[in-house]
C-alpha cells in the first residue's frame, strides 16, 4: 500500500526553502527588549565583533548583512578596483546566480570564468589565466573568488585553499571566499574555523548562516581589518545598513554560540550523505560529484525524476539533457531523517528494487 | 525629591531605537511553520500584493525590501535614466542620508536639491527648477521625490502633492514618494491610502514599516506596474532580493492588518504633540517646524538641552549653533506617556517653572 | 548707408565656434610623418610630458585627451571615492554642462552646488559646506572642484586659490581646477603657470587647449603624481585613451611653444575686454560680471539684443527674463578686432547714440 | 651583402601605428575654414549622416566618436540593460583589450565569452550559451557581438551573419557588429555595405577610420534610429561630444568619400595577402588562420622571429609558448610593398632559402 503522496513528500529544493532553527528566532526575541541605538551601535553587534574574533582566532573587521549578494558583492567592491578581474569558477555563484550584482557593486570589474573539476578551480588554472597585469588594454588582476562549499557541493581543503593563496599572493590579488555553506564544509573539514579561512591565505570570509537556519543573516569577515577601510560606505550606499541591525546581529550571535552553526551544518551533511548512499545503490543513479556538504548532484533516470516529482518531492532538475537528467537534493539543519527515509524508499519503490520494492 | 535619572531617563533619538511591536514579532514566528519556497514564491508574499492592492484601491506591484536607502534607491532606479534629474527637497533624506545610494543604484543620476519651507518642496519651486529637457548637455528631468512626513515632521496635504504631480507630468516626471513614515502622515490626515498617494498623483511609494513597528520591512509600491518591469533585476543585482522573503512579506502583512500600521502611527503622532505642546509651553522654547507627524524639532536654551542630556534623555542636537541648539525629538510606536511626561516634568524643572518647579 | 548683414556679422556664442589657428594645424601636420608606436608610446607624448613639468616647474603626470568632460570627470574620478562628495559652485561646469559625467566616471560620487558671487566660491563657503566626515550615512567630503576662468568670466586670484586649497587640506579634501580656459586666466593674471597652480594648492590641472586655438585637445595635469596611478586604466575604459596619441599631444605641444597659448589667450581676452568697454558705455546696457578672461555677460536691453541678432550676430542668451535679457558674449584666438567694432557700431546705432548714431 | 637595416625595416606592429592619409588630413584642413557651430551642429555632420545613409542604402543615426572603445561601449550602452548578457567571442576586443570599458558604459552588464573557430563565434554556440531569460537571478540575455573582421584577421560572411541574426532575433537580442576594420572586411567580401550589415540582420554598426587612414574617427551607426535615442546624452556624459565635432565628421566624410575607405583597405589586405603567401613558403612557417582582411597570424620558428627582430622589423609576438612563437603582422592603408618584399627576403635568407638564401 502506498501512502498519499502528502504523507512523505519532502522539499529538497534549496536549504532557503527552511525556516529559522529556534535557537535564532529565540535570539531575535530576546533583542526585542527594550530600545538599542541603531545602525550597529547596539550592545549585541559589538559583542559580535568580539566573538567572532575569539572563534577565528584573529582579529577582524565585522559587518552584518542580510543577503549572500550582498555580502559577496559589497566585500568585493571593498577589495577590486572598477577595473579589477576577479576570477573564479565558471559556475560560481557571483558568476552566474546573482544577476550581475558583483560588477554593480565594484562599478564594473570582470569576473574571469574558469574552468574546475566539481564546481572548484585549481591553483595551476589561476595562474595560467592571470594576465594582463601593469597593461591599460587589460582589466587588472585584483581578486580570487572560492565558493565553501562549491556549487557542486564539494569542499576545498586548507591546502587546495593555501595553493590558490600562494597564487594569489605572487600576483597581489586578494583571496575571498564564499562561505554561504562555510559551516557545511567546516562540519565536513577536521579543522578549525582559523584553519579553514585565514590560516589558508583568506582575506575576505562572506559567513552565511540563512542558508543554516538563520532568518537572514550573513557577516563580511574581514581579516585584515585596513582591507574594511571602505566597507561601511559602501554598506550604507548600498542600502544593506540595516537601522535595527541588533535583530540581524542577534541571529548570527546566536549561530556562532555553543556550536550551533557547526550542529546544524552536520545534521543537513548527515541527511545529505544517507541520501547520496541511498540514492548511489540504485540502478541507473549517478552521483556527479562527491558528496561533502548538504547537496547531492546525481544523475537520474528520467522515469525515476518523474516518478519522485510526482509523489511530490521536490527538488531541481539542475540540467534536463539526455536521458538521465542532473538533478539537485540540498539538505539543511532541519531536514527529516524520516523524509530522507521517504525518498529513498520511494526510489527504491519506482527503482523496482529494495525495500520499497519488495513491499509492492 | 528627584528621581534617580535612570527611571525617568527615555529615548528620543530616532523610531529605529524601538524594537518590534507584538504583533509583527509573532507574525514572523508564524510564518516559520514548515518551509516555503524562497525569493518570493511564498503565500505569504502572493497574499501581501493582493492585500495592498485592496487597502490603496489600485492595482499594484509590490516589492518587500528591508532597508529605506533600498527601497527608494531601487524605486528610483527603475525609472530614472542614468542621466536623469531628481528634484527633491534639500534635506531630503535621499539627498543627505544615503550615502549616496540614489546616485549609485541610478548609475549616476543626479539629485537636485531645492528649498523650501519646513522640509516640503512646493509646485513651483519644482516648475521653476525643470530645466534643460533635450539638450545633451543638462541631465534629463526625470523624477521629484517628496518625503512624508518631511525630514523636519511635517506633511504633505493631498492637495500639495496633486499641486506637484501637475507639475510632473506637465514634465514628464514621475513622482516618488519616499513614505518612510507614511503611516504617520496618513495618520494625520483626514484621508485613504488611496487619497495620500496614487489619487494625487504619486506614481511610486516606498512604504516604511521599520519605522513604525516592524523589525526591518519596507515595500516599494508601484501604482503603475508597467513601470516595474524592470525592479525584480535591479532588486536582484542589488543584493536585495531575500531568499527567505517570507519573513520580510509577513512583517509587511502583519503590519497593514487590522489598521496596526495606523494604531501604531496615532499613538506616536499623539506623544509627538504632547511633547510639542508641552514643550512649547516653557520659557525660551520655539518649535521650528510644526508638528504634524511623530518628531519635535525645537530651539531650546543650551542649559536646558544640557539639563536633559545629563538627566539621561536622548535625543538629537540637530544644528549646535548660536545660543539656543537645534533639537529632534522623535516619538514611536511604544513610546509611553510616562516617558513624554517625565521628560516634560524635568524640563519644566530645568526651565524653573510649573509643576516640576513647583515641586522643587 | 548700412553694409549687408552679412558682411559685418559675427559669431560670439562661444570660442568652440573658432577652428583650429595654424600653428596646431601644422603641428597636427608635422605629427604625420611615417610610423610612430601608438597609445602614447610615441616621441611626441614623451616629449609633452618634460615640457609641461618645465613650464610649470613641478614633477607632473600628464595625460592628453579630448574633451573637457572627460579632463574633468577623469581627473576626478582618480580622486574622488564613490561615496565621495565634490564642492563646486552651483554653476561650475562639471555640476551643469557635462549631462552627469562626473557622477559616472566617479561611479557615483555628489556634487555639492555652492553659491558664490560671479561664479566663484570662496574658501568660508567651502569650509561652512564640507560635514559628515566619517558619518556612514552622509557622502564624505572628497575635493573642491573650481573652474579658471569661471563661468562667468571671472578669475581666481593665487590668493583666492591658495584659501581654498587652506580649508582643502584642513579637511583632507583635493583640490581640482577645471582649467578649461586656463591660458585666459593666466594672460590675465601676473603670474606663472605654476603661481596659478600647485603653488596655489591645486592638486589636478585640467589644461584646456580646445577653446584656444587646438582641433581636440586637453590635458589632465597632476602635481602629485602618486594620485594618477590609477589614471591610466580609468582613461582606457572610459574610452579615452587615443590610439594614434600623436596627434593630440602634437597639438598639445605646439599649444605650449612659443607661448602660442598665452598669445591666443592674451588676443581673445583684449577683444572682450573692448567689447565690453564699449558695451558698457551704452545706455540700458549693465555688465553683470567683471570682465577678466574672454567672455562678457552683460544684461542688454530688449530691443537691443533683438536688434544684433537681427543683423546676423551670433551670441548666447543666457537667461531671457524681465525686460533686459542675460546675455553671453565669447571672444577667441581668432575673433576679429573689425567683428567687434562692427557689432559694437551696430549696438550703437540701435542705442541711438555715437559713432554709429551720428553716422545715420 | 646586407643592407644596413635601418634602410629595410618595417613596422607591421598594428594599423594605429600609421598616420592619416592624405585625402583626410586635407578634409581636416578644408573644414577649418571660418567659424561653425559646436557640438555637431555643422554643415559637415549634418551631411554626413545623408552620406552613410545613401552609402548604406538605409535610414540611419549616425554618431561621430574618436575612438572605437568609446564606439563599442557606447553602443552597447545604449541597447543593453545595467543587466544585461552580451555574448561575444572570448578574444574579442570588447571582452579583452578596453579594460572594462563595455562594462564601465553599460553600467554593469556581463560579456559572456564564447569559443569559436579563428575568433568568429557561430549561431550554434550563440544558442546553446543563452540561458536566464526571465529568471531574476541571472543576467538577462541582450545583445550578441561581433568583430568585423574579427581578431584573428577573419571576415564573417553575410551568411554567416544572418544567421547569428536569425538566433538573435528568436531570443530578443540585439546584433552589434565591432566593424573597427569593417571596410577591409567588405573590401574581402564580394557585397554592399548594406549587405554586410543591415541586410544580414545588424542592429548597430561601429564602424572605424582610424585603423584605416583617419587621425580619431569612428561612427556609431544605428540602423533603428528609435534605438538610438539615449545616445546623445549616453555620448555626453562617456565626455565623447566633440565641441569642434566638424573635424571628426570631415575625417569621416573624406573617408567614405570616392571609396577612400574601400580603396585604404583593398591595398592594406592586398598587402597582408602577399606577407601571408610568402611567409606560407617558407619551411617551418604555419599561418594560423585564414587571411581575409588585413592581419596576418602565423607561427613562426624562433630564429626566423628573433632574426626579423634583430633586423629592425617590428611586430608583436602574440603568443609566446613552445619552439613556434605566434606572432601577428598588420598592414595598413600605407603599408609599403617594398616593406612587405623587404620582409619576406630577410625572413626567406633567414629561412635559408629563395631568393634571399641565393645573395649569400
Amino acid at each position: 500500500m502506498t501512502a498519499p503522496a502528502a504523507e512523505f513528500a519532502a522539499n529538497f529544493a534549496s536549504d532557503n526553502v527552511s525556516g529559522v532553527c529556534p535557537e535564532i528566532l529565540e535570539a531575535i526575541a530576546r533583542a526585542n527588549a527594550g530600545p538599542a541605538m541603531p545602525y550597529g551601535e547596539d550592545e549585541i553587534t559589538r559583542r559580535l565583533e568580539a566573538q567572532v574574533a575569539e572563534i577565528f582566532e584573529h582579529e577582524v573587521a565585522v559587518f552584518p548583512l542580510a543577503t549572500g549578494s550582498a555580502a559577496n558583492s559589497l566585500a568585493l567592491s571593498a577589495l577590486v578596483p572598477r577595473y579589477g578581474a576577479i576570477y573564479c569558477h565558471r559556475e560560481a555563484h557571483v558568476n552566474v546566480d546573482e544577476c550581475g550584482a558583483p560588477e554593480f557593486f565594484t562599478g564594473g570589474a570582470k569576473l574571469v570564468p574558469l574552468e574546475g573539476l566539481h564546481a572548484k578551480i585549481d591553483a595551476a588554472t589561476v595562474a595560467a589565466a592571470v594576465s594582463g597585469a601593469g597593461v591599460v588594454h587589460h582589466v587588472q588582476p585584483a581578486a580570487v573568488s572560492i565558493t565553501q562549499a562549491s556549487e557542486q557541493g564539494t569542499v576545498y581543503t586548507p591546502q587546495e585553499v593555501a595553493a590558490l593563496a600562494a597564487v594569489a599572493r605572487e600576483h597581489r590579488l586578494v583571496l575571498h571566499m564564499d562561505g554561504a555553506r562555510f559551516a557545511n564544509a567546516l562540519a565536513r573539514l577536521s579543522c578549525t574555523p582559523a584553519e579553514a579561512s585565514w590560516k589558508a591565505g583568506v582575506d575576505v570570509l562572506t559567513l552565511g548562516a540563512t542558508k543554516n537556519g538563520a532568518l537572514a543573516a550573513e557577516a563580511a569577515i574581514f581579516f585584515r581589518p585596513k582591507q574594511a577601510a571602505d566597507f561601511g560606505f559602501l554598506r550604507k550606499r548600498g542600502g544593506h545598513l540595516f537601522s535595527k541591525m541588533r535583530f540581524v546581529s542577534a541571529q548570527l550571535e546566536a549561530y556562532l554560540t555553543g556550536d550551533l552553526w557547526l550542529r546544524n551544518a552536520m545534521h543537513a551533511n548527515a541527511q545529505a550523505t544517507r541520501l547520496a548512499e541511498g540514492l548511489a545503490a540504485l540502478p541507473g543513479v549517478e552521483l556527479t560529484a562527491p558528496v561533502e556538504a548538504n547537496e547531492v548532484f546525481a544523475a537520474l533516470p528520467r522515469a525515476l525524476v518523474e516518478g519522485l516529482q510526482a509523489r511530490g518531492f521536490v527538488f531541481y532538475v539542475w540540467r534536463d539533457a539526455g536521458p538521465k537528467p542532473l538533478v539537485r537534493f540540498v539538505t539543511a539543519f532541519d531536514t527529516r531523517a524520516a523524509d530522507v527515509a521517504a525518498l529513498l524508499a520511494e526510489a527504491a519503490r519506482l527503482a523496482g528494487v529494495g525495500a520499497g520494492a519488495d513491499q509492492r
